[in-house]
């Protein structure tokens, strides 16, 4: 199979299926030689690749505004295309974020769990590189660094699909990585893309189970839910987020004020917003006309029960009456649902029913409260008295984050460093045999 | 949904599909009571589920026997009849394989990872149970047990699929653990069987995402592979062992005899059981002609490649001459694999053609040589002068175990109480919110 490499048709077979099998091996090469470079190593080539990025900047500017031109073509909306864009400045941005990753600790031989056995065996666990890490993402060309910067200091090679609205950015950003690995004497097959092979394949990506040793989506709902079910490799599922923030009656209800709007507001269109806002009925004539013209003040639309309804016609604000499907709907945008609940329980019994398991906060006054929340919400984070925007890796003191999984194996929750590792058992004797 | 299941057609779904979904459900309900139960709640569930199946001891006999004997009927093997089989004594073990259990301390709770951040934030990551632990294994009674105990001590609910070759055995032990539950005020449905739905049944436990957290297939190859291939449910694959021992040029050649003979013969049927030896070719005319005697006496078939063939015919001992196929192939049997290898990079060269990931082994004297062997095999377990039979959750202080995973995300190698959790993080402010 190693015979079309280096073939006349090029370096890498014109199949998908095959071309990216063949990359995926590549991948598993260069990983292996990665496996065992130290951390001097792996922080130097992430200094030289942030380096090459700046020094690229005109590059990889004008193949950016390409994507621009097809995007704006297109009709691509104005948000999208603003996560698209890159000028010097997010381009420096990018490149601080690769040296950042540098300064952080080396996940790779970490001692998880070691003791001598009663019969002299003496055992480690040790943190490991995955080996291959695919990643399949959307039109936001920072994650491309952020994957290789993040995989490399783990010891991962990584396959991207990113997706072809971003194509002639990432292009450049790939080779430009690739040729700064290969001053610092590691493999430029480290961080390679698939894009040349389309949507074909990023499927050949999801079918390469044994060379590819995880895969993680980032993007929206459905193309993560497409890479869940269609693929062979291991996923880690990201970044779905009906996030709620629940206001209890002992609510001290100006934190909660600026904990909503903040949850609401401080940036949209990310997972750890917040989509529904449920209010304890004992105070919910006192809070909802507080936090109802809070709300309309910064062009939040209102889709509210009916209690929440009667609030804002009292207040002369337009609301919009919410359905079931408003329960269950990650806006993304600026607006939000809002339901007046009888006690803790109620508030319990709605967040079961239609959390995605990201985030969900409480804001309370009461420990007992506190406690049943944190117990009884089964979900990748609570938050207590806190805004659900510290749901992110660089906020939790994980220095930096490959996505937010919202599953429940391997990794919940943002994703570090120690989240692209795996462990290996070291069992040393001396002649040991089991009796 | 949740009409039909006090419908007059009986308390479950006649339908596969809608009949393991509602199981599933009922898990989910019983787990969210479990998740938060103490551990004295678990641990006294967890002794009367013990003495429950030691008072059912002649039922449960009884129904073993008709297992038995269809299975006998049906031309079964003697090794796998005997694997079935249940006597008073074994029933005796597994009741004291329960109060093990009990015994180990309980994972749910643990703080991980936990700190105050710069700006006063309190962050804990905590472990929570799963949920719902889906289990398709093959004709053990003792593993509906296993996975029963280790299920509830880590606070989950589990559906099992325990094969029809098993069914009227692990139909009474699952009402046995079910009834003992009750008397200890926790619900029935933590312990359910899906048997009664048949292969269908299985098919739709694969298919139940969103309601089973986590799937693990026990049993042979095909087992596992379908399961892998088939189930949209996040799977931890388990216990395909292409074990190697590599005997280095180095070794202490009576060590190495003992743990070769261990490796391959202690117990025959694992998965950490030795599939292939590799011998340096230096010590090659030394060892062979020892190992290759002891084998012989111990009656396992060799399949050699010439440098062995050559040995074994010297000492006239049979051997078969290896094809391609051996070196892939896990017996599971009283047959061993031989090469004779140049040096230590063509073992490793070997190990990484053809491991399955589960277990690799060196014999050594060498520093050096065993620090190469534990960086570059990748390998839930590397052994370095120790028998491959030590990759077990008890031999390794984990206390019990679910199975050995051969996979890198979320466990690799054997499987305890803590790989059957996952994580929450916990952040509580005063008020934070995002700047």
């Amino acid at each position: 199979m190693h015979a079309t490499v280096a073939s006349t048709a090029g370096p890498f077979p014109d199949d998908p299926t095959e071309g990216v099998r063949e990359i995926a091996r590549r991948a598993g090469v260069a990983a292996r030689s990665l496996a065992t470079a130290d951390r001097s190593t792996k922080d130097a080539a992430l200094h030289a690749m942030a380096d090459a990025l700046v020094a690229a900047t005109a590059e990889i500017v004008e193949a950016n505004a390409l994507d621009l031109e097809r995007g704006r073509e297109r009709g691509m909306e104005p948000g999208l295309l603003d996560r698209l864009a890159l000028t010097p400045e997010r381009i420096d941005a990018i490149a601080a974020s690769l040296r950042e990753v540098a300064g952080l600790p080396d996940p790779v031989g970490e001692v998880v769990r070691g003791q001598t056995l009663p019969n002299g065996l003496r055992l480690r666990q040790l943190r490991v590189p995955m080996g291959v890490v695919g990643m399949i993402y959307e039109a936001r060309p920072n994650v491309t660094v952020d994957v290789a910067g993040l995989g490399l200091k783990s010891g991962n090679a990584v396959v991207l699909r990113g997706g072809s609205a971003a194509e002639s950015g990432n292009s450049v950003i790939v080779r430009v990585l690739g040729e700064a690995l290969a001053t610092c004497g590691l493999p430029a097959d480290l961080v390679q893309s698939i894009d040349r092979y389309g949507r074909d394949g990023a499927v050949a990506l999801m079918r390469a189970r044994g060379l590819v040793d995880v895969l993680v989506p980032r993007g929206g709902a459905s193309l993560i839910q497409t890479v869940v079910r269609e693929s062979l490799v291991p996923v880690i599922e990201t970044g779905i987020g009906n996030v709620h923030v629940f206001v209890d009656e002992s609510a001290d209800q100006r934190d909660a004020l600026e904990i909503v709007l903040n949850s609401k507001t401080q940036r949209v269109g990310v997972c750890n917003a917040a989509e529904s806002l449920l209010v304890h009925e004992a105070i919910a004539d006192e809070f909802l006309p507080l936090v109802l013209a809070a709300l309309r003040e910064r062009d939040v639309v209102i889709h509210g029960d009916q209690h929440t309804l009667d609030s804002a016609s009292g207040l002369a604000i337009d609301a919009v009456a919410a359905s079931e499907e408003d329960w269950s709907t990650e806006y993304l945008a600026l607006e939000l649902a809002v339901r007046v609940v009888p006690d803790l329980d109620a508030a319990i019994e709605h967040i079961r029913t239609y959390t995605s398991g990201h985030t969900e906060a409480i804001v309370t006054g009461s420990l007992v409260s506190a406690q049943r929340f944190e117990n009884e919400i089964d979900a990748a984070a609570i938050m207590i008295n806190a805004s659900t925007r510290f749901t992110d890796g660089g906020q939790l003191g994980l220095g930096a984050e490959l996505g937010i999984s919202t599953q429940k194996l391997h990794a919940r929750g943002p994703m570090g460093l120690a989240e692209l590792t795996t462990t290996k058992w070291v069992v040393t004797g001396t002649g040991h045999v089991r009796p």
